[in-house]
């Protein structure tokens, strides 16, 4: 039995609760200051969570962050990171202030980071600011919360440079329905884990953008869905290698995988809506997205620092990026021209 | 103005004369014997196409299989075989028969040769067939003919060993909407524009498997949707490259590109659905795909052949290949175990 503190109670840190206790490890989650609400009601008996819609298991112990202290530290084989990527700067600070031995920490938090008007994935940048983090593990893949906490199948990527750390952490949380790939390319798993909810925006839009009325109500054509999706992918394989990573990390559950998830739902995909609608990214985060934090645009906020200031990138080769950066930064119709796509295929 | 042959006048033979249409060439659709009716019903002024609902451009110009003449060979600059894959040994005789100079042939028709208890693509085995095949180019990517005689975008692949051939048809084809890659990897696309409708069945039975009750009617799990996709993509990789072609070709438009629209719909899914549900191949056969060709399975038949009989591939690497094949082959339940998947990466 291990002991693994998860910081973050949000749906995705709640969520890798499950696997982790399931395996009968004793499990810590630590809630944020903004959870101080969900760890409360987690604390009662039989107390839901109320984001996932669902108990978690008995060996997860729920704890305030008040609560918190250096013994949880000291006790922990592991740590995973679980809040989103604007939570990043409290639990690198958590984890410089409190972690005093070496100890491996995953992160499901996903972005990019700015740095002198480049850009950088978290497995470059969070190993600098936490001193003890013996293995900065990154976890990729499709992995909707909610569904991981109802143990419906699904399967992801644990990378690190450190493949002794990647193997410990596979099996303290690996199940029979949470299925895990170890990668030396923890580069690569943080910039496409990142990119995926940028380019799911643009692919998104491509499921309002052509309404097939010859069929079912809703029905929308698919070709240009799925031309997008194999766009997407192509764009991440030459922006991961960029950002230092391996192009074939893009054409795996970090990138194409998690793609296929976040095209299928959620705050990225719907913002995507509303622009193959016609519509402008200030109308709909103003409107069906109001209060809520998009990731991707983020991304695409970090991303046009890099691509519209030296990058060096062949702005050609990425015409779904540009499109989607036109949309989210200049609030501009997102009116993505096919004649851009074509060129050699992936093995030309 | 080229003027271009294409063999078969079924959904996808006919879609694929618009965008040679549009580009101001003079197309010849030859129906085959089995679309005399199709054929007649295009002949009449305004006719629409039965299976497309669409009229097709001025410039297409139908021909009975009575009709075809020594002339019409004599006259290509391009033959296009747009016949399903039971239509091949047609297309093929014809072309051994009538082709009586050099002239390159492309392929939409998919399948895979069963030789000796092995297995080929078409790249392999239709040059052998037909003397004056001047170069073999193998068509691939997302392409719902439907939707492509509507002109919705979309993007292929073209590829063969001879490039000035694939770029010669690049110019002759690609339009706007129809936007195309070249690729030297005629084997790849061949294979993966087989496998994809094999691999859509498994992929697509997850459309069903996993309810999402808490959800809008008819709402499914996701995660494991695009697990099983991701592992369609890596399976794909590794039979691709065990058939002589490139593991990059399967991560691409003929191969997860396809497999994305293959999934959404037709007959492929449909039988997914079916086994996602619990039901037998028999089943879904007998019922509501009674009378219909369903190519993934003609696939699964012809590479239980050559899995099952010393393709020398691990076993343990196609968890899904010889899931679908056992369902498919034997009339077993489809019951995908998700221990299977798991080890290295695509990039370990």
């Amino acid at each position: 039995v291990a002991s693994i503190l998860i910081l973050g109670a949000g749906v995705m840190g709640s969520a890798i609760a499950v696997p982790a206790a399931d395996n009968g490890h004793s499990v810590r989650l630590v809630g944020t200051p903004l959870d101080a609400e969900i760890i409360a009601k987690l604390k009662r008996p039989g107390g839901l969570h109320p984001k996932l819609d669902a108990a978690l298991p008995a060996g997860v112990e729920p704890l305030a962050i008040e609560e918190l202290g250096p013994a949880h530290f000291a006790q922990a084989d592991a740590i995973v990171v679980g809040v989103s990527s604007r939570g990043l700067d409290w639990a690198a600070g958590l984890l410089s202030e409190h972690l005093d031995r070496p100890c491996p920490v995953a992160f499901v938090t996903k972005g990019l980071a700015v740095e002198q008007a480049g850009v950088k994935t978290y497995a470059d940048t969070v190993p600098a600011r936490v001193g003890n983090l013996s293995a900065f593990v990154g976890i990729g893949g499709p992995c909707i919360a909610r569904e991981l906490a109802n143990r419906w199948p699904t399967a992801s990527v644990y990378a690190s440079a450190d493949a002794s750390a990647t193997d410990a952490l596979i099996r303290l949380m690996q199940t029979d329905y949470y299925r895990l790939s170890p990668s030396g390319d923890a580069v690569g798993v943080e910039a496409c884990a990142a990119l995926k909810n940028f380019y799911a925006i643009g692919v998104s839009a491509m499921q309002t953008r052509f309404p097939d009325t010859g069929r079912a109500s809703g029905a929308h054509a698919k070709n240009p869905l799925a031309a997008l999706f194999n766009q997407a992918a192509r764009e991440m394989a030459a922006l991961c290698e960029a950002l230092g990573g391996k192009r074939e990390t893009a054409f795996d559950l970090a990138g194409m995988g998690d793609l296929h998830v976040t095209v299928g739902g959620g705050r990225n995909s719907r913002l995507g809506h509303g622009l193959g609608q016609g519509r402008r990214v200030s109308e709909v985060l103003g409107a069906e997205l109001a209060g809520e934090t998009v990731e991707g645009a983020d991304t695409a906020r970090a991303l046009a620092v890099w691509l519209r200031s030296g990058s060096g990138m062949d702005a050609k080769a990425l015409p779904l990026a540009h499109a989607i950066i036109d949309a989210v930064l200049d609030d501009r119709p997102f009116d993505f021209d096919f004649r851009r796509i074509g060129g050699p295929a992936v093995a030309a």
